[in-house]
């Protein structure tokens, strides 16, 4: 998306050659400034300290973290190797071994020296997949923003209203982001736009990412605290919810961040359609009941006890927010059943949030899908 | 409640008897700091700069403030000048008026002479009267907590596990609170109450106030993100909810602090008990549709843009969490309509949320209550 008009990806080669440019999104929302990734380890570290996230973001600096590894020695020995490093920053990330898995493939039957040139174009490839989907995401929840806005100007308004929690963002991707893309798309349509971003706490992507990318795109939005978007539904400020997703069910049952279920709840309560945009990749087909088969994990309380921001002069600061004594859970996931999700945005169309609705649109899952 | 073993209330003359003390609430949690209150001066900043929040100890320290003035001159203007100064604190707060009121009828008929003294008393039977009343909700909830305890102790559990949103507690009241006061009753009768507190975003009461409270009182808590509620109770880990209200209509709607609506419904689709506990003098019997009838402020955006906390120095600083150039919206309240809480727990009982759940209770008000 842009910055400051020029359209940016959240990755790039380097024009010299020599590494690859990554946003180091730990210094954001208050800092634009971006790293250079030189080397397998600095890429390694790049994912493991959090100077890129999300899913696909992740994958495209592992796979150019292949090739930068590549790049020095382009032995098995060296392959293997930075396998195994890049592996080891984000275990749990589906994404990340995904396209680990690609490079190795790409360039394990090579000879040495053709795994050079190799790499660097695999790893290029996988950015402009990532970018392919996000944009088709982008095209089928136009249509949806399309029509929700044509009720909308009937009735009179002069823009529509979308809530999104925390950040499905291009930040999280190479371009578009999965929540954001129809939104993106929709705003480059001409069609009024405005999004209520969720601060989206304990860790504040919106607050933070969402609302950053939103204003460097142009887009016009809103931050509120995550408690106001039921108040909003109740007065007629929200048309559409469109949230991303970290895990769907074969059943069309969706973990995302913590609190989406209550903003699928109030969607529910009012009336409102409330989608959920993800690749169809992301699809869990092994599991159907997200409640029970999805585990939660609990993260750092300190994410709940402090908080980050930037003070008077211009210092970014930790501050404690609760008591001495007080203990705090975190919880960084839950679950919206599908019942409560109106329809899925994938990068092959729109369905309904079951079994049914995605085997429609993914008929080779067909026998595997869990029900 | 206790403080370190010693039962305390937020307000108490001074035992020299020149003045009334408070805890300065804008220090907590991180440090308690009592004020003297000498002046009717002082007790109207104390409830302007909020150094005392919550409607009755706004209440109890607006009727100090008067015996205060009255202790310096207790002529008739004296009088009216304190009414004027301590009602312009504060001009939208019903307690506050309530207070005022209360303590020049008291006043104006007897001669100077008798006032101060007079003054003195009627303030301290104010703050006995919020006592008598908060404590008579609790003993009202404690048989709804106990009787959560007996079905869970009996289905094995070794906790009953309460939620509740913002601070409806002992530092918003003189003691016992009004959510909390079931919960205090409770955990001294023996129950082993553990409560999920809400941070409740943007002002934070949730994990400063009522963590900060409980934590004095010894009632084991956990501070937890607004956005963990829901899925807390799809997991079992929420029995009860129970919450305070701002304003109740007479049809048994509750505008509460904003995200109270999210946190009932979430109760509503996992079929738990939602709670709401209040003094019957707030019921509004003149309107009966909250969400039509009961206007929601918008507060400072810089409440949700900014932050303050402790730093590792120890000293409180303010900081962003947003990006330049990102707007933010902050709506005060929200509405709970009566079909999603289970009862209203008053100091005369426990009744459905409704006009003749209410009615019941207070029939008093059957004819002007608004349907």
């Amino acid at each position: 998306m842009n910055i400051e008009g020029h359209p940016t990806r959240t990755i790039r080669p380097a024009a010299d050659g020599h590494g690859v440019d990554i946003i180091d999104q730990t210094r954001l929302p208050h800092t634009l400034e971006w790293a250079r990734l030189g080397t397998l380890e600095s890429a390694a570290a790049a994912i493991k300290d959090m100077k890129v996230r999300g899913a696909p973001l992740i994958g495209a600096t592992a796979a150019y973290g292949m090739a930068l590894a590549i790049g020095e020695d382009a032995s098995d020995a060296r392959l293997e190797h930075a396998y195994k490093v890049l592996y080891a920053t984000r275990p749990t990330a589906v994404n990340l071994r995904w396209a680990l898995d690609e490079m190795r493939r790409a360039l394990a039957p090579l000879p040495a020296a053709r795994r050079r040139a190799a790499a660097w174009a695999r790893a290029a490839a996988i950015c402009d997949e990532d970018v392919a989907i996000c944009s088709a995401i982008g095209d089928h929840g136009l249509a949806l923003i399309r029509a929700a806005w044509d009720r909308r100007r009937a009735g009179g308004a002069d823009r529509v209203n979308i809530l999104t929690h925390c950040n499905a963002g291009w930040l999280a991707t190479v371009d578009w982001g999965t929540a954001t893309a129809p939104i993106y798309k929709a705003h480059d349509a001409g069609i009024p736009v405005h999004v209520w971003v969720d601060e989206t706490r304990p860790r504040n992507q919106g607050a933070s990412l969402t609302a950053r990318e939103l204003s460097w795109h142009g887009v016009p939005h809103t931050v509120v605290v995550d408690n106001a978007g039921g108040h909003l539904m109740q007065h007629g400020m929200v048309d559409l919810c469109i949230v991303g997703t970290d895990r769907t069910t074969a059943g069309g049952d969706v973990a995302n961040k913590i609190g989406t279920y209550l903003k699928a709840l109030a969607a529910k309560d009012n009336g409102l359609p409330f989608y959920v945009a993800l690749p169809g990749p992301t699809v869990d087909w092994t599991i159907a009941n997200g409640l029970r088969d999805i585990p939660i994990e609990q993260r750092a309380a300190r994410e709940v006890t402090h908080i980050a921001g930037m003070d008077e002069g211009g210092v970014v600061r930790e501050v404690r927010l609760t008591p001495e004594g007080s203990a705090a859970a975190n919880y960084g996931f839950d679950v919206t059943p599908g019942r409560l999700v109106t329809a899925l945005i994938t990068e092959r169309g729109v369905c309904p949030a079951s079994r049914a609705g995605l085997i429609g649109l993914y008929p080779e899952h067909r026998n595997a899908a869990a029900e």
